[in-house]
């Protein structure tokens, strides 16, 4: 059931009048972060209702212990959570004795929006307080863009009719918790500070220590009193004041915040910083922080003509995914909810490697893909002990399902032990950063050795089948998360023999090209070429995919066709979503599949396969999928459009682009699906873009819906800013390099200079 | 690896010096009981060192919040939890200002004996305090089987060289908690009681109350003190005294326990029974108790000469079974470990019906095994809505993997909604009950709709595959717990069309026999004759099996054969336990087996199948086999009498019938494996006598292990008493009744009046 109570706008989220019923979800929806540290949408001041108070800073985490029902041998000790960290935004407002509480007031007129143009989340509001005073209010806030530390909120409080004392209290309080702490444990130590402008707590286990400190400026044309109030967890600064009809009273909050896991000197810092903003005015802060995401949209836009909703949609994710991750740190990743809700935190799943990578890539400096794939060259050698850890043996690495710092979070056998395709994730991101950038400077350095490891792994991790004479992989869970311990998952074994083929064509490609490096890298591994590249290519030549002669499809695993097959259409939408409704061994044993699981590798591995074997796949699996993962319209959409299928393309499109601002899996609550907007991206630009690198040259094959005017974006490729515009009659090219460039459209190729138009594309 | 810590005596468990290493396992090992209650082998005077404090009482459960890591829907809220209750055993024993703790004291001299014979625990010991102080002390203490709610201790103390002040403080304690807690909650709330002897608490939220009262006699020769302490979970009698060298004390506690779920008035039930006992002594109490036990032994001992530690084995696995269950109150059932431990409490599993029913059906009156069977019955409904809850309809019936009152308990999905074969056994016990008894009371008054639910159940469960053109069990947990969300289970598709062929057969030799009890039910059960019949005919026609032609055997599930096989005996014993070990993907893929699984459906069902065709099954399983369930290796030790291989039959029987006093699993620390212990003597019964049921006559098969001089026991049987003698040389029946009986042995037809001996019998 879509929500739809937020406003249809280019460039702003608007709710233009309060939802108490939505708060939960709206609070996820108007989060601002800006990859260093995010907030949701909390309100200042004192809310009764329901409420995630959530405020993360990148990096900090905590590892909770585990909570399983019956224990298996192997389970991680730990759950690595995003922590819940200080808020930072609260300001308390009295009139008398009564308290500003949307929850109790009455609400004449309300007003929240998020500006992703300038990255500004502003609430104004006329309220009524019970004994019937009568107020405005203007809250504005944001995370720096430019001084990444530090958070910003101002508030206008103004009377209509009120003639009296009023009170603010702006203050800092990390006595906070994690609401999805599995022993209801506090995971911060709070430190006594020497500082009174300021709270300092340390992380429980992992010591990280935060510091925030707090600047305020009351503006007052009456005489006023400050008070400042302090204890271990709590620093805050309170204005007493009276106020009359017409008159303005307003605060400002600039709070910085400095860890110990970005800062070597986190206290000095901070001073530093605090300095640095302390004359600054509310003004020149955001405009200095709006030029800057001004700037950004200038090089990451999407532009979509005579769409609103879709338009909205698609700039909403791109700004969400460039709230979270800025890519440089190496050190971190990209959480499923980013900074904008706690379960799933801000751990790393295979959505960074499947989704958010391909996006970083054409949409940010080059680095930030590496660094990406940096992270996990950084995590190798937990990923070999982690296979250690299950039994694999001489170097193999799997990469956990679910980490903060390479460790292996999730404690669910048939994810944990068994969604080992994710493991072929992290080989072709490998495989798709160099495809796309053409420098093999990260495949040599790094790029080798992880490639090894996994290969290894699938090595191991095959058996041999007398009865079939050929390789299996038994007791696996695909992407189709709705099936678990299925024997000979056909993406998985298809993505097994890739990175065996792959790894080996990496090493013999070096051995020729850079053979020191080359064997350097073999020697560290201990590498036996000759033993290990027969025994890939061996698994390889024999690998085992089911088949079905009759539907001329790969089977999702074996014994598929025993399944009572029907399309997902029948099932009564009063089930949906099916893993609300269903007990779990009903999902497992139905045809309906979670997400694309044969159609993700078509789309990996596209070029594998022609058009009618894909369409004929898309046509048997797609109408059995409840797309109950986030992750699944965009390859359905981007598929679609490969096939011609353009209605359902735009289906696809839709429900990605605005799952959280439609809220489609009615989730929204718990946070955003940040890791999954990256398929927003590439519906737009793989699919109806229909974007591709073929032998390092870009190609398009444009497929717009019919609904769009035109559709524009840039992307960053090879040292040039290109940005192509599609219309229903032609596209348009230009690039601000001098260097001409090779460009394929509709498989002819075309010289870009400054601009190329070519006319008539669109079938 | 075997602790063989204990002493090998026909009659006894006898541990001859204190193993504070193994107190955990003494702990267990030393348990007493009597249906009602039982309490774990704890000191009665405080000890220090490692234990868990463990008295239970029949019927009272608390049903603990579900903890899992990821829920799934379906699961149940709660998990019903044997209550740990009261300690009514204490004892604190001070001597001047040191208190005895054997974790602390020099011990010269320790003897435990748990005497089978009488059902007495006692204890005796020479100690030796910090100070230099020397003592003997003497503790028995039982269960009483003629007053189930009465516990007895006695303490005798004697100073060898001490003089000086002494203090015993016999007391009742309600502060416990459940060790397994899931939140570290306590789920009882005190109760303040107007009387001065007692304590009285209840359980939150199933509300179970109990009372608790002490009556206390101490004797000494000099003039001593006593006061009473009292709070609201203790009550204790404190007596304080002095003591010369060669004096001896001596203090009796007699407790009587009652509650809400077996009396209607616990209060008074409380003090009439307290006053029967009041003017009782010691040893008129142990008598009356003891006598009880005496003449059981005389009904259901099995006697082996030649072999100490097989007859300890079995005598000590039917002390225990009688210990926990006498079936005399069918909403009671058998837990796995009975009354001895925490882990897997007292809830009921398919253990009582595949295993535990037999053993009743053999040695106790008819009633008890029927008021297992009517525990079914009285969960029929639940079971129909724990079916709903999974998506079924009209009436189809599953049966919880786990529980206490009827709801299912269970939260690992692949347990509690695969494991569905228990639906199976609990049909099975059906026929079993009626084959044995030949009693059909029981098939019609109850037995019809439980089965009907069942095939209901089945019928809905399956589903046809265009593929095979036959019905499929796909996402099954079979028996083999090592393998999870399999298709086609060989055992789990056997037992289901058996189910609906069964309850077809019972139907309409219903209606031919007794039309209109028959047609009450099946109206009562909007039974769709025509319908329903025809469509489970169906089913059980086209029922598919996965079958191997290479092997001749057939496969535990589909893919079977994929899996990389060799035989379990060459796993590095080092990794043995596997599940300790391994992690659970591994154990998934291997091809090694928990338990009895195809191996489970040939036992029952063997008269389907031909010697050979178990022989080759036999051979291809067993291997594969790691018995890491305690309910393997009887099933085993009988098909292998079955086969006539007589060392693998004796190896599995020890095995079984030492699994605890041996400590096979490293986990008798936890508790007895109460259920399995049914296993022994089937493998005795079953097993080297070869009994079967064959068209309502007793038929004999058997073969005893060369090592045995002879084997005897005693089985009730329609109205008789029979008692069978077998040596090497031949086999002596005899019985107590007056009616002949026709008894078969080895395929030979016989007719038993008082005594028969037919010779030359053992291959």
């Amino acid at each position: 059931m879509i929500k739809a109570y937020l406003k249809k706008d280019p460039w702003k989220i608007i709710e233009d009048q309060f939802h108490a019923d939505y708060s939960m979800v709206s609070e996820s929806i108007f989060s601002i972060g800006n990859g260093y540290m995010g907030q949701r949408a909390n309100f200042e001041e004192t809310y009764s209702g329901e409420s995630l108070q959530g405020s993360y800073i990148s990096g900090v985490y905590y590892p909770d212990k585990t909570r399983v029902g019956w224990w298996k041998n192997g389970y991680p000790e730990y759950f690595a959570k995003v922590l819940n960290s200080l808020n930072w935004i609260g300001i308390n407002i009295s009139f008398g004795d009564e308290e500003l509480d949307l929850n109790t007031a009455k609400i004449h007129e309300f007003s929240r929006v998020l500006n992703m143009k300038s990255g500004v989340l502003s609430r104004t509001m006329m309220i009524e307080l019970a004994s019937g005073k009568k107020l405005e209010l203007t809250f504005e806030r944001f995370c720096s863009y430019n001084t990444k530390e530090l958070g910003v909120v101002n508030c206008v409080v103004k009377s209509i009719d009120y003639e009296g004392p009023l009170s603010l209290d702006a203050y800092l309080d990390f006595d906070v918790r994690n609401q999805d702490s599995n022993y209801d444990e506090m995971f911060w130590d709070l430190i006594d500070t020497d500082h009174s402008n300021s709270v300092y707590a340390k992380t429980k286990k992992t010591e990280f220590e935060v510091l925030a400190s707090l600047n305020c400026e009351y503006k007052s044309s009456t005489p006023f009193d400050k008070t400042i109030h302090q204890s271990t967890a709590i620093y805050g600064e309170r204005f007493t004041d009276v106020i009359s009809p017409g008159q303005e009273k307003s605060i400002l909050k600039k709070v910085i915040i400095t860890t110990s896991f970005h800062h070597d000197n986190l206290e000095l810092q901070n001073q530093t910083l605090r300095q640095s903003v302390r004359t600054k005015d509310f003004k020149s802060l955001k405009l200095s922080h709006s030029d800057i995401w001004e700037k950004k949209w200038d090089e990451i836009d999407i532009k979509i003509e005579g769409d609103v909703a879709a338009q909205q949609g698609v700039r909403y994710n791109i700004f969400q995914l460039h709230q979270t991750y800025s890519g440089e740190d190496a050190r971190l990743n990209i959480g499923p909810k980013g900074f904008t809700g706690e379960k799933y935190g801000g751990s790393t799943y295979w959505d960074t490697e499947a989704y958010c990578l391909p996006f970083y890539l054409s949409t940010s400096d080059q680095k930030v893909a590496k660094n990406l794939l940096q992270y996990r060259h950084n995590h190798l050698d937990l990923a070999i002990e982690n296979a250690e850890k299950l039994g694999f043996t001489q170097g193999a690495a799997l990469y956990p399902m679910v980490t903060m710092n390479g460790e292996e979070c999730h404690n669910e056998w048939e994810i944990t032990f068994e969604e080992i395709h994710r493991n072929g994730a992290i080989a072709y991101a490998i495989y798709d950063y160099t495809q796309y950038t053409g420098d093999d400077s990260y495949l040599l350095d790094s790029g080798m050795e992880v490639l090894i490891g996994i290969a290894r792994f699938w090595a191991q991790r095959v058996n041999y089948s007398k009865r079939l004479n050929q390789y299996v992989i038994l007791g696996v869970t695909g992407p189709n998360e709705y099936e678990n311990n299925v024997n000979n998952n056909w993406y998985t074994n298809y993505i097994a023999k890739w990175c065996l083929d792959y790894t080996h064509q990496v090493i013999q490609s070096a051995l020729e090209n850079n053979p020191m490096k080359a064997n350097q890298i073999l020697v560290k591994n201990n590498f036996d070429s000759e033993r290990e590249l027969n025994h890939w290519k061996e698994i390889s030549e024999k690998m085992y995919f089911p088949y079905d002669e009759q539907e001329s499809v790969f089977l999702q695993q074996d014994g598929f066709m025993d399944k009572e097959i029907y399309p997902a259409s029948e099932i009564p939408t009063d089930v949906i979503p099916l893993h609300h409704h269903w007990s779990w061994d009903r999902i497992l044993r139905s045809c309906f599949i979670k997400q694309a699981d044969v159609l993700q590798g078509m789309y990996f591995f596209e070029d594998q396969f022609d058009v009618d074997t894909i369409r004929r796949h898309f046509h048997f699996y797609e109408p059995l999928t409840v797309h109950e993962s986030s992750l699944s319209p965009c390859v359905h959409s981007i598929l679609a459009c490969k096939i011609g299928d353009n209605d359902k393309a735009y289906e696809m499109y839709l429900r990605t682009a605005r799952l959280d601002l439609d809220d489609y899996n009615n989730d929204t609550r718990d946070g955003l699906h940040i890791t999954s907007m990256a398929g927003t991206w590439l519906s737009i630009v793989k699919g109806f873009g229909g974007m591709r690198v073929k032998d390092g040259k870009l190609s398009f094959e444009p497929q717009i819906p019919e609904e769009w005017k035109s559709l524009s974006f840039k992307i960053k490729f090879r040292n040039h800013n290109i940005c192509i515009l599609f219309s229903q009659e032609q596209i348009i090219l230009s690039k601000d390099s001098a260097e001409p460039l090779e460009i394929i459209v509709n498989n002819t190729m075309f010289t870009l200079r400054d601009q190329l138009e070519v006319a008539a594309l669109l079938a």
